[in-house]
C-alpha cells in the first residue's frame, strides 16, 4: 500500500440492505458545512432544533431527548447502562440479534437477565411479558426490540406498555430500525426509554443514535445508588450540554449534528403519516412480489415489518453468489441472514429515501435477471 | 420554535480554540460523497486504507490500529474498559482535567486509582511514576496524557516507557491533542495503548477517535478473566471487523470514516515532521507575542505544547466578555478556562490547518483592537 493512498470516490450504490439506506443530497450536503465550535452559541441552536425535531418524530414531551455521540448500539448502551444498576432484574424479550444484544448489553452493566426467548422471526406475546412481571415484580425495566433487523419482525408496543404504566417497571425500546418508518408514539404509549439511529428510516449517514428519557426514567436515573459504569454515555452529564445549562461534556460530532438537522427536516416536511404510509404501501408490494420467486418470508404473519423483510431462498439457491453479483453487475446492495438465517436468507431494506416503486422495480428486475442467468 | 426549522447554514468562524480545529475543504467534501455500506468491499478497502495511514501517523506496526465509532472521550473509554478489570490497580497521572477524567472511567470500570496529582499546569515527572510502579509492583497500567488540552502542558513520555518496558504494566497515553501537532513515536517510545480525537491537529471534523493497541496491551486482554463492561467499545469484538475477518459488530459511521481518510491524506502529504515543526514555530511566535500583553503563560516552562496555549489574563480584564467580543465582532473563536482556570484564562489553539503565521496576526490585531477599545 503507498503511503499515501488516492482520494476515496464511492461507486455508486443503491442501497436496499438493513443499513446505511439512501440518503438524499441535501442531508449528505449538510455534512460539508464548514466547522464551528461545540459551545458556539449558532451550534447550540441548531442542537435545540435537532432536539425539538427529534421530539416530533419520537412523538414525546420529554425534556430529555437527544442524539447520542456513537451509532444505534450505542444508543442501546446508553438506555441500558443508565437504568440498569448491579443486581438489579431486567427483562428482555430476545428473539433476534438485537434482542441478544440487549441481553449481553444488561449482564455487563451487572444485570440478572431474565431472557424471554421467541423462536426469530415472531415476536414477544404480551402476556410472556405480564407473566414475567408478575414473577419479578422488582424488576427495573423491560426491553423489546420494536423492529428486529435481524427477522424483519414488528414487535407490537402499546399493551405492553399499559401493563407497565402503573408499576415501577421501565419500558426500554429498541426502535433503531422503526423510528419513521412505523407508527412509534413514545408519550401515548408509555414507553420510557427509546432509543434510535439514523442510517435507517431517517435517510441520515450513520454516527448517531437519537434517544428520549421519559419522566419516570429520568427519575429512576436520579434514584441510583451507583454510578453509571460508563463515563462517555452517562446521561446524569450528557444533559448538562444538550440542557439549558451547556456544559462542556464531550465535543458533539458537528457535522453528523448538521447531517441530522437536515435529516430530521425532510422526515417532517414530508410528514410522519405520509412517511409512515409511504414505507407499508411499498414494503407490501415488496413482500407480494418476492413470494412469487418460490421465498419464504421468515417475520410471523401480521407482525411484519415494511421497510425490512428478511426471506428464505429455497434450496438451491446460491444466496451470497447472487447477492455478490446484485452488487458488482447491478450496484445493488442488500444484505444476508444473520445468526441462524446466515447462509440461506436476504435482508431487503426499503428504508427512508430508499422506499420507493422505482427501487422496488429495479431489485425484482435485477433479481430475475440474475435468477433467469 | 417551528415544526420545521431552516436549513442550518453556520456563521464563518475562525477556529483558534480548543477543538474542533478549522477543517480543510477537501476533508468537509469528502464527508458529503454518497453512502455506501459498512461492509462493501470498497468501503473496507478505505477502513483498511484509513488503519495503514493511523499506523504511520502513530509511528507504529500495531496491527490493532483502527477508528473508535465516538468522540476522543469514547477513545477514553475504549483504552481504559478494555485494560482494566475490577480490582486492578492503574496509576493516573492527574495535573488537569484530562488525566482526572481518565481517572473517573478507570474508577467506573472497577480501578483501584493511585493518582498522582500535580498542580495543574505541571508535567507528572518520571520518578513519581517509577516511585508509584515500585509501590504498586503489580499495576495494570500506568495512564498520563501527553497534551493536557485543560492547561497546554506537553508530557514527556520516553522515560516512563522505558521504565515501564521490562514490566506487565501497560502504558496508557491520551493524545488527543497531540497526535500530529507534537512528536509520538508510538512504538519507539513503548507506548502500549493510545488514543486520540480527530478535531484537533487532524483538522477532521469531530466523530472518531484514532487508537492503537501493542501487542503486549492485546496479550492483556486476551488473558482477561471478566467480560468487558462495554458491549460497543470491547475491542475483541471490533477487532474482528477492522481485521481480517470482517465480522459485523455495528455500523461504522462510514460518512466520518471518509472525512478521515482525507484528512489523513493532508497530514500524511504535508509529512508528520513537517507538520511537527509548522506547529512548534506557529505556537512559539504566539506565545511570545502573548506575553507583551501582560499575560501569564500556565503550562510549565520547558513544558508548554505549542498548538495549545492556556494563559491567564491580568486582573482587570473581563476575559468572558472578551471571547464573546472576539467571536461576534471578529468571528474567531477561542477556548475559555477550564476548572481552576475558568474565569481568567483562555485557551487558544493553533491547530492542523489552523496553526499558520497569517492566523496568529489576525488574532494578535483583534485582541489588541478589542483590548484598545
Amino acid at each position: 500500500m503507498d503511503v499515501v493512498p488516492a482520494a476515496a470516490h464511492p461507486p455508486d450504490r443503491l442501497l436496499l440492505g438493513p443499513g446505511p439506506s439512501p440518503v438524499p443530497d441535501d442531508v449528505l450536503a449538510a455534512q460539508s458545512r464548514s466547522m464551528v465550535g461545540h459551545l458556539d452559541p449558532w451550534f447550540l441552536e441548531k442542537a435545540d432544533e435537532v432536539a425539538h425535531m427529534l421530539r416530533e418524530v419520537f412523538r414525546t414531551a420529554n425534556q430529555l431527548t437527544y442524539a447520542v455521540s456513537g451509532t444505534g448500539s450505542a444508543g442501546m448502551e446508553t438506555a441500558v447502562v443508565n437504568v440498569v444498576e448491579p443486581g438489579d432484574t431486567v427483562i428482555v424479550g430476545v428473539n433476534g440479534v438485537f434482542g441478544a444484544r440487549i441481553a449481553d448489553t444488561a449482564r455487563r452493566a451487572g444485570a440478572d437477565v431474565v431472557a424471554l426467548e421467541e423462536p426469530w422471526g415472531r415476536v414477544i406475546p404480551a402476556e410472556r411479558v405480564a407473566a414475567a412481571v408478575k414473577a419479578h415484580p422488582g424488576a427495573k425495566a423491560v426491553a423489546v426490540v420494536h423492529a428486529e433487523t435481524s427477522t424483519g419482525a414488528h414487535q407490537p408496543l402499546e399493551e405492553i406498555g399499559r401493563l407497565l404504566s402503573d408499576t415501577d417497571t421501565l419500558f426500554v425500546v429498541d426502535s433503531v430500525t422503526g423510528l419513521g418508518g412505523v407508527p412509534l408514539e413514545v408519550d401515548a404509549w408509555g414507553l420510557d426509554v427509546v432509543y434510535s439511529g439514523t442510517q435507517k428510516c431517517l435517510s441520515t449517514p450513520p454516527g448517531l443514535a437519537p434517544i428520549t428519557f421519559s419522566e419516570k426514567a429520568e427519575a429512576v436515573i436520579d434514584r441510583r445508588r451507583s454510578t453509571v459504569r460508563s463515563w462517555y454515555l452517562d446521561v446524569s452529564a450528557v444533559r448538562r450540554y444538550w440542557g439549558a445549562e451547556r456544559v462542556y461534556h464531550h465535543t458533539a460530532p458537528i457535522s453528523s449534528v448538521l447531517g441530522l438537522h437536515e435529516g430530521l427536516r425532510h422526515v417532517l416536511q414530508e410528514g410522519l403519516e405520509a412517511r409512515w404510509a409511504r414505507h407499508a404501501e411499498v414494503g407490501r408490494l415488496f413482500q407480494e412480489h418476492i413470494l412469487d420467486r418460490d421465498t419464504r418470508l421468515l417475520a410471523q404473519e401480521g407482525h411484519r415489518l415494511p421497510q425490512l423483510t428478511s426471506f428464505a431462498w429455497p434450496e438451491g439457491v446460491d444466496e451470497g453468489k447472487l447477492r455478490s453479483r446484485l452488487l458488482d453487475e447491478h450496484g445493488i446492495e442488500v444484505g444476508g441472514g444473520l445468526g441462524e438465517f446466515a447462509g440461506r436468507a436476504w435482508r431487503v431494506g426499503l428504508m427512508g429515501h430508499g422506499a420507493t416503486h422505482d427501487n422496488v422495480d429495479r431489485l425484482l428486475a435485477a433479481i430475475d435477471e440474475l435468477l433467469d442467468d
